[in-house]
């Protein structure tokens, strides 16, 4: 009564499911590449915009400094600059309207951020406003410019936080901290105009460079290693431009002067269009970098196309009922489900078994995400430390720089790694009366 | 000139995008409940077809060992077993064809799970028809179930490898360990039974029995950190059962007995009928866990159901005109986007401001993440060991036990952790030839 085992799915259904499951696994991979090419087109509109935002940001501060010296070709210049922001701002919304279009699972956060960076681009009318009527100091300005812009750049992070394609999160963490080693650029550019405009130097505000300087360093260090080849020579080729070398003469003027000090004040105009070529020196590379990003996802969405197409083909075959014994005992046989990448990437060629293709298919998604893993390492890394930062901003009433170096202090008198103590100061926040 | 800022993108233009995309996130947020409670029914077919090859695998270990005395009755028993199994096969292909339909991002890996564990589904009929002509030892016979069965757990960990709600993480890690835990002692029965039957014990099977102990021992211990008060009680009130006393006694016998010492092979039936009540025990302990995840995912989904509803509702209100000066300097002097989550839960009250709401729900979505990264280091942990214990069975020919023992004593050699040992394990792999 048991020679003939019972089996009411058959061999051929289930051997068929199997093929069925495997497209199905690569047309998910494609849809998850539409969304990031989506996410990426929204990070390059973002550089743009921000680009413009700094600009801007630069021309009020002028404005605001030299109010009614000369003020009018400030003004239309000024004028000129916020109508190419609104083109980017329109440009911006554009992109992230698509993103609504086909809500996807694990895009909740990207939109959070993006709900949130569009509350800041509706206050820019009122912050407009109050620079038109310098009804604010040139700090106020730069502050909320830099609060409209870092909700902007969380939309760039979240981009890459979310990308689940090696080959695509590595640019993506680059631009990220080359969008943000630009921004402190920024900060720099206002500090030290207003140093130099205030012909005194002040130790605590030297001690503020200082800590903007070396954040764009760290900025820097990762943008380097996550770069490609040619995108670090092209950016070690404008390492050694002018603008930069001027910069690095004028920083030393304001970190080397004793405090106390004197300054020329016609210095500040000199350092502010010195750091303002130095961020537009950076402009191309961001470009270069989301034009790269661009080209790659589409290279992967072909690439994973032309794999699908492989396995309709295979599928429209009829079994071959002959191995089919083989087959059943190939699957107690073979290596486990394994651990070592396939080394020469996938083939589909119609000749290799579908359990071949299964394992060579989970083992390509099991290299994927561990390396996927390993860089995201950096990146949760920073997450903790933004946090344990954020808190001590919030409770300690300190700007990025200084909760920093609180950080950082905390960390070398204990001998601990940033992100141990950032562990640490988060395990805490429950002590920190909220500041509200 | 510059008295009326430029906006082409006008204020309530902005204000309702950053509702809409509110509600998309709220909506994305669903789409991925949705995904996940497809997962949870998968992995709850997949304990039930899991329990059916365990009794399976015990008739058919009987069945082979007692080949030609009383074999009628027994067989009979056997083949209406494999009925009831293949009523939960026919079952468990319904949910994943559920998987198919809408392939989701992000499910890449889930679904190349599936087509895996199918190939071992397909495998079964061979697998049955070698057991019926009993053409194959028990030792191979409980190899065989064993990978098959590895692939179900495959599947039921990929599941929670991409939970991203914390409330439905924890049940999933509870019910992978559990069901793990009951494979283990799948695994002890059969070994117990050979030991007990062969009269005489072996030193190298004692170990391997102990190791088998442990590893149930770790699942337990991972389970009990992550069930549900309700489920630990019950959890608690089962350990005190019979068969589990039973099993602690006859456990002692095989491993006290010194080697080459002998045992009394009657004790054979008993153990075997022991451990299958033991496993019998554990199945409705994940019954009500996998009850209890549909039910909990089914709250999850109503609750974001209901926010949706509420944004909605708000979103037909008009904007008031009048705020709008007050709302956009909101946004500079609000907290940064921020970095405490809000304590009493979100609100959707009508009252509150867009900018309140973007906020609220960027701060859940981060303490969700939060919660998400510290419940997922035990799963990376554990997928690093894992890999380090499959590469080291590979190359070494170890089977998972001595994998562990070996990685164990690595650990224990170099005063490390056993997740940093697999880790220097994995960055080694290149030196390793491989198997094949």
């Amino acid at each position: 009564m048991f020679n003939q085992p019972h089996a009411p799915y058959g061999h051929s259904t289930t051997m068929k499911s199997s093929l069925c499951f495997l497209l199905a696994a690569k047309r998910a991979e494609l849809a998850e590449l539409e969304r990031l090419a989506q996410s990426i087109a929204l990070a390059r509109s973002t550089a743009a915009l921000v680009h413009e935002l700094q600009r801007e940001r630069g021309l009020s501060n002028l404005s605001v400094r030299h109010a009614g010296m000369g003020q009018a070709p400030l003004d239309a210049q000024l004028h000129q600059q916020t109508l190419g922001t609104d083109d980017w701002v329109a440009q911006w919304l554009l992109e992230s309207e698509a993103l609504i279009n086909a809500p996807s699972p694990h895009a909740a956060r990207l939109l959070s951020r993006v709900a949130y960076a569009l509350q800041g681009l509706d206050a820019l009318a009122l912050l407009r406003s109050r620079v038109a009527a310098k009804a604010l100091s040139t700090q106020r300005l730069s502050a909320d410019y830099a609060r409209l812009i870092a909700s902007l750049l969380a939309v760039v992070f979240e981009a890459a936080d979310h990308a689940s394609a090696p080959e695509l999160l590595r640019p993506l963490v680059a631009l990220f901290n080359l969008m943000q080693c630009k921004e402190w650029t920024g900060q720099e550019r206002a500090l030290g105009a207003t140093l130099f405009a205030s012909t005194q130097v002040h130790a605590q505000e030297q001690a503020h460079l200082s800590e903007l300087i070396e954040a764009q360093q760290r900025c820097l260090e990762v943008f380097e290693s996550f770069a490609s080849a040619a995108l670090l020579q092209r950016w070690q080729e404008r390492q050694r431009a002018q603008p930069l070398i001027e910069r690095s003469r004028l920083r030393r003027l304001l970190l080397q002067t004793p405090a106390g000090g004197a300054l020329e004040p016609h210095l500040s105009g000199v350092w502010f269009a010195c750091c303002s070529q130095c961020m537009d020196e950076m402009r191309p590379i961001e470009d270069q970098l989301t034009q790269a990003l661009v080209e790659q996802a589409s290279a992967c969405m072909a690439q994973v196309q032309a794999e699908i197409g492989q396995l309709e083909q295979r599928q429209r075959q009829p079994p071959e009922a002959d191995t089919e014994r083989l087959r059943g005992s190939a699957f107690f046989e073979a290596a486990p489900p394994a651990l070592q990448p396939a080394p020469q990437g996938l083939a589909f060629g119609l000749e290799r078994s579908v359990l071949d293709l299964v394992q060579e298919q989970g083992l390509r998604l099991q290299a994927a995400a561990t390396e996927l893993e390993t860089l995201r390492v950096s990146l949760n890394e920073r997450k903790l430390i933004e946090r344990a930062k954020g808190l001590l901003m919030a409770h300690q009433q300190l700007d990025e720089p200084a909760a920093h170096k609180a950080l950082r202090e905390l960390a070398m008198n204990q001998n601990k790694r940033m992100v141990d103590v950032a562990e640490a100061v988060l395990s805490m926040s429950h002590l920190l009366a909220p500041r509200r």
